[in-house]
């Protein structure tokens, strides 16, 4: 099996949940796994000087019009969320818990978190609701309320962010290949032909 | 024949650059026009508070990194201009010019111009480059010096500048189809899609 692909994404962003939906579909075609790289987009506008995107004048009307047509494209149900963007430190925590304690439900976690927060506008930094997705997937609710608490694991996102900025991620979600890195769901047509020919 | 297809774009774009490959082919098969429409990125960043992509740290490296492979996917040819980004007033207003004079040349101004700064590394704000390029397509190389020069033309461009902002257009290419925006070359298949099925 090659080396998996890198997903970096944000529990706040639209088109890292578009992309989550589709991401380890693709890689399993080409006999990939995906490693789920949990970060906050909010760390990287350290580097970059970035703004929450519908904070732009003009871009953020554009923006949420947007959202929801490219998930009627993708075919993937989609709310845009009462208050948004929010703080995901709380739900990037828990996953890199899950990652730790049972990594093969972490793809389970993360799609259950962008459901909760794009599909039925709950609160996915609030620590209760997270309690409740992981128990709503079988996953030990009071444990991952430790876990967020965790120094271990605040260390481990600090790192996570650290991590991404030193891999060039700008945006989310960010797809690394064998080093090479697509930005943007949109980037998903090029990736699959990266897959399918092994570059272009 | 249904409405015109509005196509915004900066002649320092690349992702414009690609998109003006597609367009009119794209429109004619749904029984559209293209409405040509140059205006300046620099002037809807005072609104947007923009900065060049290539200026943003780790987004200046991934942008040059994509401008590259997204062309090499669309089977386009593309240089990295040595001088990037840059002013191009005088190549907007020629277009404008070649718009209300010829106006069924400027498809083919455009693509030559287009064509001169990310294929030949050609200066196209210089006026004798852009009076060659008109020479080599056939159109009148001192009318063309004349008319960026003209108060009218200023004044066009202005308005054109105007307008785009108050259309909404945050970035280029921006393409309206009956009032429906979509920002960016990456946004070509929803588009296809939008004129095929009348919207989705």
């Amino acid at each position: 099996m090659s080396a998996a692909i890198d997903f970096y994404f944000d529990f706040s962003s639209p088109y890292s949940y578009l992309a989550a939906q589709e991401i380890d579909k693709l890689a399993s075609a080409h006999g990939r796994s995906v490693e789920w790289r949990p970060m906050l987009l909010g760390a990287l506008f350290k580097t970059t000087g970035g703004v929450p995107l519908v904070d732009v004048p003009l871009k953020g009307a554009y923006a949420i019009h947007d959202f929801k047509r490219s998930a009627r494209y993708s075919g993937v149900p989609f709310r845009m969320p009462s208050a948004f963007p929010i703080s995901t430190v709380n739900s990037a925590r828990a996953t890199l818990w899950v990652k730790a304690q049972t990594p093969a439900r972490t793809a389970d976690f993360v799609r259950a978190v962008f459901k909760a927060y794009f599909v039925d506008d709950r609160n996915i930094n609030d620590v209760d609701q997270l309690a409740a997705i992981a128990s709503e997937i079988g996953l030990d609710a009071e444990a991952l309320r430790a876990a967020v608490a965790d120094p271990a694991i605040k260390d481990a996102l600090r790192v996570a962010n650290e991590d991404a900025v030193a891999h060039g991620v700008c945006g989310a979600p960010f797809i690394l290949v064998d080093n090479e890195p697509f930005w943007g769901n949109d980037r998903l047509p090029q990736l699959k032909r990266w897959l399918t020919e092994g570059g272009f």
